[in-house]
C-alpha cells in the first residue's frame, strides 16, 4: 500500500490507471477509521483495479465553533487499517495544498442542503460538495463508496454527480453499529462513560419509530410527537432536528408515510452533536 | 465528422477514447463560428487525436433583459464550418437535457469574476464556470483552448480549473479581428451600417493607448483619461468600463503600468455591448 500526499502525484497516477483501462475505487473520509468506514472499503475491493482512501480532514466543512481542532486524528492507525482491508493507495492531502493562498471556487447545492444538517450547519455541505469534486478530481473514481449514516451527505452527493455530469458511480454502505445500537461515528470518541449511555437514545428512537409504524401508525406528527417524549426523558440530550423526509429528495414528509420515509435524527449529547437514521 | 446531442453518448465516447489513452481537444462555443472560434481550432487539431467543438447557447449566463433569445444561431454553418476545419465531434446538447427539472448545483468562482464584466452582467460568471465544468466533465478533454477577446472568462475559468483541480490545460489563441481592426464576434451581428463604423472606436482605442505608451506615458489614469475623451467623440458610445488590469489576476492598476498590464474595454455601441483588450 503506498501513502500519497502530493495531488500533483495522485492525480498523475489516476490519470495513468484511466489510460490503462483501470477501474477506480475512492472512500474520501476525514480518517479516525472505524468499521463504518471499512465497510466501505468491503463493497468497492472486489470490483475496483485499484483502491484509493483519502484522508483529509476538510477545514471549509466546519463552521466556526464547530470541532475542526478537536476532530481526532489517528492517522497510523486508518494506514493500518486501510492496507489490512485491501486499500491501495491512501491519499492525505495537506490543507494548504488543497486550499492554495487565494482559493476563491465554491460548489453550492441550493435545494436538499438547505435543510436538516444544512439548516445547522450553514455552509457545511458547501465545503463538502467543493472538496468531493477536487478529490473527484484529483482521484477519478469509477465507483465511490458512502456511508448512510451521512444519508443527507449521500443525497447532496448523488445531486452533486447528477447536476454537474461527474462520470462516476456511487455506492452506499448500511448504517454499522456498536453491539449495543450506537451508529458507529468518530464523534463517538469525545462521549464519557455517562453520556455514551445516554447516547443510546438515538438508536432506541429509531427502534420506536419502527415499532410504531408496524403497529399501524403512519401519522408522521404522531411518530414525531412520541419520538419527542423519548428524547425529554434523557436529561442530556437536546433535540437539534427530528424530521422524517423522502430518502431521496431530503423534502419533509408533514402528513403521512410513503415507500421512502426516512427518519433523521440529529440530537446533541451535551456538547456532543450526533446523527442517526432509519428507513421506516 | 461526427454530430451528437445526447450528453450521455458523448460521455461514454470521451470516456472510452480516454482508456484508449488517446489526447482530447475541446473548444467550448454558443456557436455562430467566425474566424476567431475557428482559429482556436487551429491550436488544437494538430496535438489532439480528438477535437471536440460543443455549440450550446448557455441561458443561465445571460442575465434578465440580455440577448438569450436573439442571439444568432447558425448550426447547419457552424457544422459546415468546423468540418473543413478539422473537428471530428460537434458536442450540441439540449438545454433540457443540460438543465434537468430540479438543477440546483452551481459552482461560484468569488474574487476574479467580481469585477469588469462581473460587475455589469453579476451571475454570468456563474453560469460560465458552471456550463464549462459540466462540458468538461462530459468531453473529458486534455487540452481547452479560448479566446482572449474573453479575456476575463479566460482568467477566471483558468482559476476555476486550478481551484477544482480540473486535469486539463487551458491554451489562449490571441484576438482576431476583422481587416479594419474590430475584433471578430458573434454579436457583431447586431450592429447595423453605421454602429458597425462607430463600433471601431474601440479597437482605435487600444491603439491609442498603446501609442500613449509607446511615447512614454505610464499612468494609468493619464491613459484613461485620454480614452474617456475618445468614446466621447462618438455620439452612440457608452462606456461600461474602460480599466487597466493585471492580466493573471485582473486586479485594477490604479497608479502606474507594469509588465502585465492589460487594458480592458466594454462599451455600448447603441444597445450592442461589445468588448475588446490588449496588453499595453
Amino acid at each position: 500500500m503506498e501513502i500519497i500526499t502530493s495531488i500533483e502525484k495522485m492525480q498523475k497516477l489516476s490519470l495513468k490507471f484511466k489510460r490503462e483501462g483501470k477501474k477506480l475505487g475512492f472512500i474520501p473520509t476525514m480518517g479516525c477509521l472505524h468499521e463504518g468506514h471499512l465497510s466501505l472499503v468491503d463493497l468497492l475491493v472486489v470490483k475496483s483495479d485499484i483502491l484509493i482512501l483519502s484522508i483529509f480532514v476538510n477545514p471549509t466543512q466546519f463552521g466556526e465553533g464547530e470541532d475542526l481542532e478537536q476532530y481526532p486524528r489517528t492517522f497510523e492507525e486508518d494506514v493500518e487499517k486501510s492496507k489490512a482491508r485491501g486499500v491501495d493507495i491512501i491519499f492525505a492531502p495537506k490543507a494548504d495544498e488543497m486550499y492554495e493562498f487565494g482559493f476563491s471556487t465554491q460548489i453550492s447545492e441550493s435545494n436538499i442542503s438547505n435543510r436538516l444538517c444544512g439548516k445547522s450547519r450553514p455552509d457545511h455541505f458547501n465545503g463538502v460538495v467543493t472538496v468531493c469534486t477536487k478529490l473527484f478530481n484529483i482521484c477519478q473514481p469509477d465507483f465511490v463508496s458512502l456511508g448512510q449514516k451521512d444519508a443527507q451527505q449521500v443525497a447532496v452527493l448523488k445531486k452533486l454527480v447528477n447536476d454537474l455530469n461527474i462520470p462516476l458511480s456511487i455506492e452506499v454502505g448500511e448504517i454499522i453499529r456498536e453491539h449495543d445500537g450506537l451508529a458507529m461515528s468518530s464523534r463517538n470518541t469525545y462521549l464519557n462513560h455517562d453520556e455514551r449511555k445516554d447516547a443510546l437514545v438515538l438508536s432506541k428512537a429509531l427502534d420506536l419509530a419502527k415499532s410504531l409504524v408496524d403497529s399501524g401508525c403512519n401519522k408522521t406528527n404522531e411518530i414525531k410527537e412520541e419520538l419527542g417524549k423519548l428524547f425529554k426523558s434523557v436529561s442530556c440530550a437536546r433535540v437539534d432536528y427530528v424530521e422524517i423526509v423522502d430518502s431521496e429528495t431530503m423534502e419533509f414528509q408533514r402528513k403521512v408515510l410513503s415507500e421512502n420515509s426516512l427518519l433523521m435524527l440529529a440530537v446533541w449529547i451535551n456538547k456532543v452533536r450526533l446523527i442517526d437514521n432509519r428507513l421506516l
